[in-house]
């Protein structure tokens, strides 16, 4: 990658541009950060003339449910309890393998273009979703989804997954256990997880207190709140990753800070506001925990897109807006976030979220020569509040290109969006009456 | 325009898809939509093929301050008072009319490309955004700012930019007076505007009740809200604009329901969340009182895009969460904000706002073939809250193709990226000082 002007984003304080670098990369590794030079590559090499443009570390959509892009669109305007009940379960109840296989290859090439490298999914059928990221040569952390309606053989078959494809594809696939809430998932459960994830060295992707009527329905069904619930049932202590957290309260905040250097929080902050809730995830008080504080997307029936850029923004502009104070989530804040908190998040913190040497190589090349950008006064700014998806241009994970000046590599476009029409209209179908799972937090 | 599928927003009720149209334009009027049909075009007749393509009608762009493109991402992360008092009053005095001229052709270009085909402005040098209008094709309404601090020569002036240029440009340009708020005009300058208004039959186009605090300290200081000020010194009676009303409150409603058929309220909600204000513009009070509420942007010193895609899409997120329901603020009520609402509170609804026989033909052609927007169950819900400005192909305005198939044909991007760079330093610098104007509202 040669000739790009560079972000950096450090661990504390303002994020800079380094101009005119040379990012060097061998064995899918960064091996330097370098001002540009002249260099006559060697047979073999692969240079990417990354002259004019920014190069950032990879995005990370640290809470999605990928194969749901195959829902987008498709339940809009409801209520949250519309939502799942009427809307998304029962069209998840018609999906197979074979979907789910579908789904996350376009939800791959969605990312792959908008700059996502890495995502944390939390899905049904996750082997369809393991060899769709092994295929497009993402990164992700994939969790199993799991209920505990689904029963004990259910829930081996997730730990058999973990066992298997933990450390795939070159390492670019890890796996979480998924138990899907402590409200569609029992104790014992939880327990019995929390247990195999300590066994395994691997952590816990869980949606909780998603909203502040949860806790309190937590508080008055059973005395805890949903953060209290993972902390007696182990979930905490083996490292997890929180979807949401709207609903942290107070005395959630003690649980998660005993854990800050294994807990992550996801903020998804447009499908909160689509489904009308309220608070926002407290992000303030999370990073004063030390936890670390992610950016997602949440699943495209509710997000629409898969962008990260999107959410990034959004999270900016809510949390201001949330704690009063135009001062607080600054640029640099919000780049953290979404580079190094979400590597964090999921547990990648040695790997991915910053262009640093002995960071695996996963680049995006990002061009703000457009309109919406001109003049340049602040690149971070630019990649906060003017950016789009569509400035995304090269993209490379692992070091290997996935996305060329615009073009995909490794997704075959055309015959994707084909065969996805030719499916949408079965899965759309809620005639049946089946659904996945009764909502009732 | 052959074979695109268009978009209807109706006055009331849900929007709608019709497929495979033809829309047949003749002196810059839609003469017809109906069924594509293979014709043989007239010799001279311009055919656009709209195949695969969704025409919806000109976004409108309800409130902003074009040339402030030259400040994009040089205020950020500022209380509102730093932002005015440190920042942006202090870089404005640094600007010259060939500056303003440049940046009203920079914001034409960036609005045009994302298929903002109408924009009301308001700023200083105003002739220069006239001719800026005129050179690229756009359609605007033109305020030019006012402080009663400038004194008697400058309110004449504004008065007679007014009479010299409304209706120019083919009918492309109106005028409208532009006191900047309350708080910085006094009510005999107010009521003078308010005279000429009505004298010339134009509209007022002010910033008022930007937030509840402003409200408060309105009626600490003089007893009236801004909105009643307004309402005494004419302001209303005459037709106003009025941009942002976060702090409208429940006295307001039924000064504004007595001229509700000439008032528009426009909602930018961006730079609400960045400012960390709450609450947010009221719109569904607002709505019941039958004025127009319309999408703007702001300008980009805030905003730091012109994009009304992402404004649109913040007030149906924003507002479904500030009315904490999910169900309102419909995709269809938000596209019909964005397209009807915005041109009723510029006084431009006979002439766009939708693609109907007699309108103007301000047409733009949008690509939802993108990832991530695919697949479409629903291109309505894809317009809030998928699309990008870069899905906007080919824009249309009084009959005139302004960008086609991504090309934009009225403006030398190159020479103006040039020419702003060249420039730019010297309007950031604040070290000598100066203001045009003091916040304390």
């Amino acid at each position: 990658m040669t000739g790009c002007d560079v972000l950096r984003v450090p661990a504390d304080g303002e994020c800079d541009v380094l101009r005119g670098q040379d990012i060097v990369v061998a064995d899918g590794v960064i091996a330097e950060v370098r001002p540009a030079a002249p260099v006559r590559p060697a047979p073999g090499d692969d240079v990417v003339d990354g002259r004019g443009l920014l190069a950032v570390p990879g995005l990370v959509n640290a809470h999605t449910h990928s194969p749901m892009v195959l829902m987008r669109g498709a339940a809009e305007d409801v209520s949250v309890e519309a939502w799942f009940n009427e809307r998304v379960w029962p069209m998840e109840s018609n999906l197979t393998a074979a979907d789910v296989r579908l789904g996350a290859r376009l939800a791959c090439a969605e990312m792959i273009r908008s700059g996502v490298t890495t995502f944390a999914d939390h899905y049904f059928f996750p082997e369809q979703i393991a060899e769709a990221v092994g295929e497009t040569g993402l990164r992700a952390d994939i969790a199993p989804t799991y209920f505990s309606s689904r029963g004990q053989e259910a829930l081996e078959e997730t730990v058999k997954f973990a066992e298997t494809w933990h450390g795939a594809a070159d390492g670019r696939i890890t796996v979480s256990l998924g138990p899907h809430a402590p409200y569609t998932v029992n104790d014992t459960d939880l327990r019995t997880l929390a247990g195999h994830a300590r066994r395994l060295g691997l952590r816990t992707h869980i949606h909780a207190a998603e909203h502040l009527e949860q806790t309190q329905s937590s508080l008055e069904r059973r005395g805890s709140t949903p953060i209290g619930v993972l902390y007696e049932t182990g979930v905490l202590e083996a490292g997890a990753l929180i979807a949401h957290g709207c609903g942290i309260v107070e005395q959630d905040l003690p649980l998660l800070a005993e854990f800050a250097a294994t807990t992550g929080v996801a903020c998804c902050p447009k499908v909160y506001l689509k489904h009308a809730l309220s608070p926002l995830t407290p992000v303030r008080e999370l990073l004063d925990t030390g936890v670390a504080v992610a950016v997602g997307t949440d699943g495209a029936a509710g997000h629409n897109t898969l962008d990260v850029w999107e959410a990034l923004r959004l999270v900016a502009l809510t949390q201001k807006q949330a704690v009063r104070d135009a001062t607080w989530m600054t640029v640099s804040g919000t780049l953290r976030l979404a580079f190094r908190g979400g590597a964090r998040a999921l547990g990648l913190a040695e790997r991915v979220g910053a262009l640093e040497p002995g960071m695996r190589a996963d680049i995006v090349l990002t061009d703000l020569s457009g309109l919406h950008c001109r003049p340049l006064h602040d690149p971070r700014a630019a990649l906060v509040y003017s950016t789009r998806a569509s400035d995304v241009r090269t993209v490379v994970v692992d070091g290997r290109v996935l996305m060329r000046d615009g073009v995909l590599l490794t997704v075959d476009v055309p015959a994707l969006r084909a065969e996805t029409d030719a499916r949408v209209a079965r899965i759309l179908d809620t005639s049946h009456g089946r659904a996945v799972q009764h909502y009732d937090p």
